[in-house]
């Protein structure tokens, strides 16, 4: 492979900042833009990487960041809107919500429990983001079995599942036993003593039983909603080929 | 406490083996006579402690052992029973299962797959030993969540409940959900990779966000089904005082 | 199983706020109402769950709070009681203590060490809240084993024990070879260095040499006051039933 | 949701055998058959698991077996076919490959070194038995860059790309950042000293770099074919439907 | 540095054998001779060094051995003796064994457990091949905490006391509350499931609540035996010096 | 044994504070009183226990305590003295130091860094409470192993050694191939990254190849200065006996 | 041994500081001065180390520092630098950078994120410190494996690489493919969830199957720089050798 | 960079292998061929990669082997040669051991102890391969530490040091402080207990506070071996361009 062919010089790859590569060409090899991951980011800098990815025409997602980022980030992009419960900005050049398909797939969001909901709704605005309509199912925890059991219509109505669990991480072992889609496991730092900061449900999701399952980072909402995007977008580039 | 008053003299405490100090006075003090753990003795100092405790009066218990093991202990006691899949031995003078009351306490044992039933077997032979009636209800793992639901109306007619699991253990936790008696949770070392020889499934247990679970060590199937004998002497204790 | 039949319409079993499905049917199915986790909840979020439960005539208990929630929810529900060495608050719609029975089963909380003291008051304040007698024996660390041979009148007189401690967590094991009931051991995080907030005393607990000890998570003084009172609450259905 | 409703009667949903409950309606709930998990069973207990299975019509596929079973397997069903690297066996009532569609998806797996092979195969046989076409791209390690980029043509063509790698596991991160499709990473346990039978990998792909990469348990190289599977399926389904 | 100034040339102080460079000065610098460290050396090996030993004049105590190394050895040192229990070889160039000396001290070794008993006897042997007497306190676990109390008299007798156990490890920590002479605790890996080889025990002894409790690696009697022979030592050079 | 015959009832053994037993008989047990472990102590919880010590004869050493609890402590009791780096306080009821006798021993403290200077003073004020005469040997860590060999004629007459180190731990393993007395391994949290809070000097220290070496928790300053006069006592026993 | 006779007296090798004995001789032994670590000392005591440093004609270099220590020491000292990135001073007692030789070696530094930049200055500033010539290549993760290939020629320039990397630490892996010569790795602290602070990065690097990756501690850009100082040193004396 | 100019085509930089791709071109690109990693590979396997590497002109190094694969390889490669303490295989085309320069460089490997020889031969066979003199210090742990002092001439005259310790693996720490050149260490799995196969030893190597150490993975002594290499082909490659 020449890697001049795979890399066509007419439009730039990349924005060098002092700090930062931005990796403009992602978009085009990846499927989808760069996500910025504002933890251990100053609000500055945050917003230089989100003008150099606006000026190439891609939409901007920021993890990780706070009421005090947006704040600085919204006095000079009018359109950048804060996700409160995620701690996510997103924002486009204007105030279109361009990428949503006319026909967007669906993504099923269960959580546990409530402690679990910041986790859980930084994988839905992912999800969001991406251009997917996100179903919420929240708080039903495995202890009380029937509160899932009762919600299995919009379960089968998923494309995607993700379950967010703390504690012991059961969730998405049943749900795999209920559904016939692709579940992704992500477990959550809620929980203490033996819980060791989210190993106890982080080893449980690896060792589901239920066939199928597979498990994302500890806290990890993003690549838990990216990675369900993927798939979605499988689903999308399908159908338009058809 | 005057520890003369507790220790009465009338008959031996102990009984000093050239390995061992048997300590005939546990039935008295503890409820229940001590048990032989088999593993890592011979045959012969399992059946010097086996004779020590049947001179006492008392019946015999023995986990961890082997079929070799019993075949000699066999010669020497007609009346030794082996539970092979239990890997345990019981025996008594005669061949009366003496220490099963007229009105049994039901313990049920709930187990989440094949590969966990030695350990459960260890605990059903335990409870039994004890002189309860035991429900098994196998091969009901989470992931087919349904097959437990099934089984409600055994959950409802339990005193305790064991739960014994491998894998993330996630099978006590839902039991809790469903039941108001209390539920030990037993996990056992089966799975492999990040199950790390059962820890996965014993921090799963310990963080269950069911409320009122119990556990005991990785395997201990006998630890389960001695605790949960506890629970139900109490019970025959407390009926025949009313 | 029909889930009909088990789920009757007659009452609502969830009520769905906000941010949480409060469970309100547990109190049927698992014998006891929900109890809230304060940890990480607004004084907002616990005082909307609370009225949630109390309308449905459920009495209260917070755990893992503080002062600053009880300030709050005192504003609103005079009854409100504040136990501040357990970080608790209990409630019910009026002044009575209404889910005390006339004839209470006792259990008895053994401390290894002043530190030890939240956790096992933790205990005693759920203890309490379901109903029990409890008796305090504190201070009864195993590296002064007379403290708590001095106490065997008291262990003689529970019908179940928990035992509380740090460091090695050594308490159980002796506990449990001085008396016939059950001894639920909760390790603390009490400890430095080598501990690992909480490890050592939570292995030391599992695999405790004395015979039938369970175990919850460290720290969790509520899981074994919640357990205890499973065990005490079938003494009391059993005498009833007679 | 009544219960009723969604277990119709019409045919048996499960099979009862002495050591095992055969989950037959899996097939309809989770989109395809149960797989019988070899390790720690004996030959007669997987043909008795086979036969429920092939009489339900179910094709069968074996996991973590041997030649010794497979003998065994052969003499009762001549169609039985072993996949020695796989430690597999497949296997329906005729030798007809009958699952296979038409139009087959295609899953790369990549592996990076030759100890990893026996986790990959794992993964391709089951890849294989649930229809879809299978690309392998072996002993492309990180070490050696240019053997990986040498393919790229190979990876483009992908629906779902299984990267397998022991030893540090960067094979994934490298992967998807050259791709567009869901990659699933499995760890294995190939390695030595400070890789802990495969934690080593396993962190490092929950840690990689690359956005949107999954994870299954270390050698669970069914895993992520079955959950590869679970995402070419949607495209299978998807397609027909529209 | 020339080595030759600081170590003085009136007698070798090192054997240089192909695999080993035997430290004979170390009997002078640390009060006692090397020990030989069996595990992993040939039966040549050990004889080769314990010829080394012997030639300097010093007593060979081999650890770690076997029956057949001794079989070995005893053809060439027909005074060499074989402590089985302990799996250690002791010899000297005849038959007495003259590193006792007249007025010895006690070193007292109680251990929790039967199956702890090749540990102590490590520490046994090789407290007594530095000529300490040694008095043997054996199967005195916490979980039945009277047998211990009753040997308080020989407790009170020691000059060192050793505490071996697996488990939980808890022994030390009482026994340091009964006593006022040095406690040394030695872990073993007697135990399953969440003990981990050991670790278990160690964590307790590291955390033991009983003061002034040090600790030698897992199942390292020898350890254990050498230290405290390190302390009986400066009582009886302490004697002979006043 | 009767436990009226070992605690004759001619003085107070317990004083029972509302927050804790203190230990009062301790002196006589274990050959020195209680100590006060200050961390998580109020200033008047400590100032409690305090005069319950003093009252019964005993001297005081309060330990992980701080300048403000000194500063409260000082305003009751004018001999207090404060140990700024050891984190210590001691008192006794008047101006003298009543526990040193007139021919001490000498136990040497040697530490490897400067940072290891809290916990060394910790052990270094212990030892000195409890009537030895301490040397102190500092910044001798073994990558200049040069400084610790100039101090070999400290070493040499010491009673016993303590060696505090944080990092790699390796101190102990070399002192112990240079001097013929007891050496007490102390652990810190020194260091960063895979240091693991102490972890690894824990581990170096217990698998220190130098014989005889022990080991106490880590940071545990106090228990190694207990423990070396616990040797101590018993070589000024043993010299007035004679 | 005198310490007299090894060490001899034509300089002062050691300074006697209250607080830490400054290792003087060290540049002669080891070939380049004591560096200090800043972390956990006052600003007085940096102070006092660093006076000792530069009376003996020594450069200094302290790491782990602050802007306050800096503001403090710049008072005393007019030519000290701050290098606010790498947390590191410099100083020497005159304005000259001394210690840059004519010829300098390069020690090229590839980092694989923005947020690894303070542990890859740490490492740039020893580099030059030591004399070396720093090559930076930043922002060049996996992830992107593009940007790092785009270095090439960079990279075939250097005498040394220093390859930083936190999240799963696959940076060094892949370097080590592309050239021939040292490949130092250095595992930094960041990311979250299952990377345990740094665990996974170095263990990824450890289990490298790049051959001849070495690896320092979890975040220690300092013993990188140091290291591959030490390397370039070589080849100085080397080539001034010749 | 074009991959075009550095991969020219004008001889094959690959040999397909039906179980792995044979990486030809490594030697031009990391200046080194690559070697066979001899574990869980058949005899006809390496057989296959040996063919590959020396049709191709490379001389091979195959380690972690045994006397069988030699007895195998040897009929087929009269110059094959077996290096049974390294457990390694090395052979060329005809009987010169042709990478050898007429001045080579000198690696110094120092050994703690006995058991440490294979890894430390390992390394010795490596370094030897790749064209070096290698002078071996064994049985020179820190318990002794004269024994070290005693070779500090031969440590002066290497230009590169491997240290090779299990246990607590302080060698390299002490060896740092005596030298002026790189020190590259190896843990090794050597101890028992808290050893955890050889965790102890790589922690405390990580933690080292000698400077300037580099650690390889547990029992690594090829990848200490080739690290030293890729050292002293640098100070070759400089010697000859000068």
């Amino acid at each position: 492979m020449s890697s001049k062919e795979s890399h066509p010089d007419h439009k730039p790859t990349k924005a060098d900042l002092p700090f930062a590569t931005v990796d403009l060409d992602r978009a085009r090899r990846c499927g989808r833009p760069e996500v910025i991951f504002g933890q251990g980011k100053t609000a500055e800098q945050i917003n230089s990487i989100s003008n150099a990815l606006l000026e190439a025409g891609q939409a901007v997602l920021i993890t990780r960041t706070s009421q005090d980022v947006y704040d600085f980030i919204k006095q000079k992009h009018p359109y950048a809107k804060y996700h409160g419960d995620a701690l996510c900005i997103t924002m486009s050049l204007d105030d279109t919500e361009s990428n949503i398909p006319s026909n967007p797939r669906t993504i099923c969001i269960c959580v546990a429990g409530t402690s679990d909901l910041p986790v859980a709704e930084e994988a839905a605005v992912t999800a969001e983001f991406y251009g997917n309509k996100v179903e919420r199912v929240y708080d039903v925890g495995v202890a009380g079995i029937h509160r899932l059991l009762a919600k299995q219509d919009i379960l089968d109505k998923a494309d995607v599942i993700i379950a967010v669990a703390g504690m012991e991480g059961a969730l998405p072992s049943v749900i795999a036993g209920l559904v016939a889609v692709p579940v992704i496991a992500v477990p959550t730092s809620i929980g203490y003593g033996a819980n060791f900061q989210g190993l106890a449900a982080l080893l449980g999701m690896l060792n589901a039983c239920g066939s199928g399952i597979t498990v994302v980072n500890i806290d990890n909402g993003f690549g838990a909603g990216y990675a369900a995007s993927q798939i979605t977008q499988l689903l999308i580039k399908n159908t338009s080929q058809d």
